[in-house]
């Protein structure tokens, strides 16, 4: 499965190593690809590549190869019916609010809602009237509403400025013109300033914000997830990774007009299908210096944390409960993170890549040096972000374990530090805070700081324990962090100490403490407020530098990158992928591995074969137990050409008509290298059919009301 | 600490993974050396490098640096005091055959030796009488008797030959001339054919073999590896690493007039120092394309594999005794596996180490490319060589997984392995079996096999289903391999069902089978030799491609580029490390870190102040309790420029009259970049002071007879 795509900070996502890393791929992927230079280099855009912005499609493509061309109603309602949840991307699919994504995006919900007396997890789940779907209290559903250009007012902010000062000028107007849009309708209405060609294009968007998500459906585990990590990101597969949940608004459910009817038959051969999504992160557009740091740190960096942290959860499995759920949902978020980074490592171990890459660079260079006036505009944007990423080599792994926290692996001193800097940020004007605490975040932050979170204080000691020997070891006990937060004792001591002292596992006191603000705060003795309080100046020191000496120059630089390039293409591009909503199409097809030809459908046959009794390649008893009734040749998953990527995890599949014909949820193998290119050949998307989840919901889960409700809409207009 | 440096089969320590890996080192190393590759450029050897062969010392720097010229006899009473005990140094440092060596090269005889009424690892031990002294089991020490030049023999059996023909008939010819040299007296001669310059000079050694090893006197692992991994390849330090041992022979202590006697005062300043030892293996000549590809490897395979041992170690060595025990033993190995891993690839992610291979391959090119004749011997190496990189890309991760055994991580698969293997290799003529059953390397080979091993079953059994599970995410479940040996069943229910139902943990079983040959092999019910057939002709038709494909087409065309070299530079050159015997040469010296200047001493107070009662920064009672008598100003370990590498550890270090004055037991930091080059601003060796060894001897552990044996022997002739 794809990971999700977005981070609460997404400036930081790529040195966050709470995004998790160990498995090496067989490694047919890109070697065989040796026309890739030639293939990449051949136009701006192979067949089915891109992810579109919607006031942006490749509309001559379209048309010359679909003869598609979508009309502003279309778009509208496609916009609002695909909608975001969590790092996810998901569609409401009835008048009444109900919205489908995929189940690997609600793991943390079902763990959550999981009880010994209510096994959702293992189990799956059904509510068979409203007032029994069951509230995800971490989960919100956004809808585009609408959207405006707004590069001319950051231009015209952060015009001649570079580094520092033009990270802060850039800050202050995304933060006020967020704030304008928001006004006072902060619990209903989120705006943001989406930066699209790395600084190119700005994007004011305004999102309805539901916060009132219910659980209504979910799989047992061991279908939705069949074939677990050995298969992830491998095809033929036989997932049924779809969960249903329904929008709430003041105690009811929400009516609707917008929403995807569904076509039963899924995809026919040969037919255009599109997909509305949020891909979370692609790195398409980095520079050749960018793509070497980024391979350097995932080799020594992210893929070893991971690594580790996967044997851990391998042997914290095999505790008792509640231990051995919560280990297993890290585990699988683990495991599925580690094969897209070393997807990731693997393409970048590519020759071909950097073949491309560099021609690519050169060709730009070369049109910049080839302009005078352009030229002088444009400046030498590479050597800026090359220097930038001697210091990423400095700081990244200092900065990652203190400063984003990994060495503290426990939600109690993320929520320690939310409590410690909200105080202190909230007094500053908007534009100069911290971003997560900036006017447009805040809502979102205390929702989450405040929300019944539940845990186990078990597996968050051993984690805890484990990452703080880590750091000891990586930063060597005389770093005078180390020094400072071991002092004289072991992190077998400390986490157990401090894990047993802390009251900030509840959501009472946490909430205490945000609403009584510094003074409370400052009372507190709570041995995670005390640590952040330690590290902080360290801390931000870190986070200040890395800032102002990589961010803003890579951020400043890029954009002028983006100038050079549309000046040479012009808008013929489409953006790396930001999470938010974007468009990509294709059709029906598979590909050739080692060789053979993978078909394009697995069918009910296929499972039954694969089905072993042990897990993960065990059916659940209500699966088993369901015969002839579940036919066969029943399809079940199918791959496409879309260019798609994490974040792109329950997407709708639509057809021109705007009828979901299949739930996005994965890649193949070959879709990992997909965050530098887009290799048409191998490339392939994976989805659940929408006769399976029919289907099982009619014979296996006897689901009747919710079948009628997913199959009584009206077709929407076109 | 160092790892210890050669495998049971040296050509494939590079795809071995139970070579471990993960530890992210600070990245201050490497990147501080901006005139590195002017340095490296300038001429053969910087100041202090290299390991140098005892028949080709670099005669005119230790005259012109230091005024030494070693005579004959110097060198005949150097070769034969220093010793090699498993894959570390050792000398011999009295007349009734005490061996010195450092503690961490026995901790698996510590380990084997340690029982509930007798903690040797954690509380140490002291043999006061001969009679108390504990054999270590698994130790054998080799003593170098005499050695032989026979390249024309090689040259002569192997012209005009290549790819597998080659490796066969250098093979073949290696196995005679040890055969013919070791005769019947296996018992206690070895004869080995050493590969020099990587196939530029072979050389026949002989080595006495002495089999009976006991364990004398070993401090408390707290202070043997005080500071455990956080400290490891750090300094200052304050590790007591020593252990005593003894040779036995016919139920009698060996008597011997070839060993060295102590200067207890240790180095003094600007002093020549000198270390015969047996580095390990170094990767100085490697061309361009193999550094890149061991780059991926180290990134995409090794460190991943160790990363997720360690935090399954971390965990299970919270569990009960004895599975404790050996988790620590076993993450103690992995951490510091790791350690150099992510050292070289720290090095490999240099660019001013590309820099100076790429000008130094160039260099040689075009050495070879002005003259046609030696054009013509030479060829084009470097390109046959780039070739067989792409095949080790394609095999390596399976045959890492199933031919080397990766993916059956219990000494039973090896066991059972060496079961099925004998009897078939044995029929073969000599030069044709696979190297490791040759008769020169079978006496080991029964002798490890009839070993009474102490394991763990518990251990076992975790590690195996780890092992298993990884070969299947890896590999993936439709491998066939995987298919095979997975059947229906789940990794935890064959790794239970195995363990529980082998006898091959049991010697005496092992002997039945050996002893028994094919017949009692094949009527063994046992499921490791089930699973040996089952992979066996999977695994033997990888390990024949990669030999014929991989190993043997480097080893030609290395042998062409070491003509190459020795046209143009002579002898002027050392070999790379190959587990034999050399001596490097330095004298006492710190190095800059930070801007800050590094004593070259540590000292007891320091040790004092670093005690925090927390292992690893625990002094054990003894320690605790010594007091006034151990001085504060007693010096403990102690730094110089020496040009060493894992293998090293156990090394003396001695003075130009032949006395001991500091025992090697690890490399600083930048030493880890030592595999590709000498740093000799930075790369340091670390050794453990006489008098710190001497005072705790007399004062912490009352052993007065052994010290009195470690003063009491006469100066060696100079």
């Amino acid at each position: 499965m794809f990971q999700q795509g977005v981070n609460a900070m997404p400036g930081f996502s790529t040195v966050s190593s709470s995004a998790w890393a160990r498995t090496v791929l067989t490694q047919t992927t890109l070697r065989a690809a040796p026309s890739l230079v030639a293939a990449c280099l051949l136009g701006p855009a192979q067949a089915a590549e891109g992810m579109w912005t919607l006031d942006n499609l490749p509309r001559a493509a379209l048309q010359a190869q679909h003869r598609f061309e979508p009309d502003a109603a279309w778009l509208a309602h496609v916009q609002r019916a695909a909608v975001r949840v969590g790092g996810c991307s998901a569609s409401i699919v009835s008048e009444q609010g109900l919205v489908m994504t995929n189940h690997h995006c609600v793991t943390r919900c079902l763990a959550e809602l999981t009880t010994a007396q209510r096994p959702v997890k293992s189990q799956g789940f059904l509510a068979s009237k409203p007032d029994q779907e069951l509230a995800c209290s971490g989960l919100e559903v956004m809808q585009l509403q609408s959207e405006r250009d707004v590069t001319a007012q950051v231009h015209a902010a952060t015009q001649g400025l570079t580094g520092e000062a033009f990270q802060r000028a850039e800050d202050a107007v995304r933060a006020r013109l967020s704030r304008e849009c928001q006004q006072d309708q902060s619990a209903t209405r989120r705006c943001e300033v989406t930066v699209l060609y790395r600084g190119g294009q700005y994007v004011l968007q305004q999102y309805e914000r539901y916060s009132d998500v219910r659980l209504v459906w979910a799989p047992e585990d061991a279908i939705a997830a069949f074939g677990g990590d050995p298969d992830n990101f491998n095809f033929p597969r036989w997932c049924l990774d779809v969960a249903l949940l329904r929008l709430w608004r003041d105690g009811r459910p929400v009516k609707t007009p917008v929403y995807l009817a569904v076509e039963p038959q899924g995809p026919k051969p040969d037919e255009l299908l599109l997909v509305p999504g949020h891909p979370g992160q692609t790195q398409r557009s980095l520079t050749v210096a960018q793509l070497e740091r980024l391979r350097e740190r995932l080799a020594t960096q992210t893929i070893p944390a991971a690594s580790e942290s996967r044997g851990l959860m391998h042997l914290l499995s095999q505790r008792q409960e509640p231990t051995r759920t919560w280990a297993l949902q890290a585990m699988s978020s683990i495991e599925n993170g580690l094969k897209v980074q070393q997807g990731q490592l693997q393409a970048l171990f590519t020759p071909a890549l950097w073949a491309m890459k560099q021609a690519e660079e050169q060709a730009l260079k070369a049109h910049v040096r080839a302009k005078p006036a352009l030229l002088a505009r444009v400046g030498d944007p590479w050597s800026d972000i090359e220097r930038a990423q001697q210091v990423r080599r400095e700081l990244e792994l200092e900065f990652s374990l203190l400063s984003d926290g990994a060495a503290f692996a426990a939600p109690h001193f993320q929520f320690a530090r939310t409590l410690v800097r909200g105080p202190v940020e909230r007094l500053k004007p908007d534009g100069q805070r911290l971003r997560e605490y900036s006017d447009s975040a805040l809502p979102v932050l205390e929702r989450r700081l405040k929300a019944h979170t539940p845990m186990d204080l078990v597996f968050e000691r051993e984690r805890l324990e484990w990452s703080l020997t880590r750091m000891r070891s990586v930063l060597g006990p005389d770093h005078p962090v180390v020094r400072q937060v071991l002092g004289d004792r072991s992190p077998a001591q400390l986490a157990q100490t401090w894990i047993q002292q802390s009251r900030l596992h509840e959501a009472a006191e946490r909430a205490r403490l945000w609403d009584g603000g510094e003074a409370a705060v400052t009372a507190s003795a709570d041995p995670f407020v005390a640590l952040v309080r330690a590290v902080e100046p360290h801390a931000r020191a870190l986070r200040e530098r890395f800032e102002a000496q990589v961010l803003a120059v890579e951020r400043e630089a890029a954009q002028r990158l983006a100038w050079a390039q549309f000046d040479r293409d012009g808008r013929s591009r489409y953006p790396d992928a930001t999470g938010t909503l974007r468009l990509s199409y294709g059709t029906l097809k598979g590909w050739r591995e080692a060789g053979v030809e993978v078909p394009t459908h697995t069918h009910v046959a296929g499972l039954r074969r694969r089905h072993t009794g042990a897990a993960p390649f065990a059916m659940p008893e209500r699966w088993r137990s369901a015969g002839a009734t579940v036919a066969d040749d029943l399809p079940f998953n199918f791959v496409t050409d879309h260019d798609i990527i994490g974040g792109n995890s329950g997407s709708p599949m639509i057809n021109r008509q705007g009828r979901w014909v299949g739930l996005v949820f994965d890649g193949n193998r070959h879709s990992l290298g997909g965050s530098f290119f887009y290799d048409a050949a191998s490339n392939r998307a994976v989805s659940v059919h929408p006769a399976v989840i029919l289907e099982s919901l009619r014979s296996v889960y006897g689901a009747h009301d919710l079948l009628r409700e997913l199959m009584g809409g009206p077709v929407p207009a076109r």
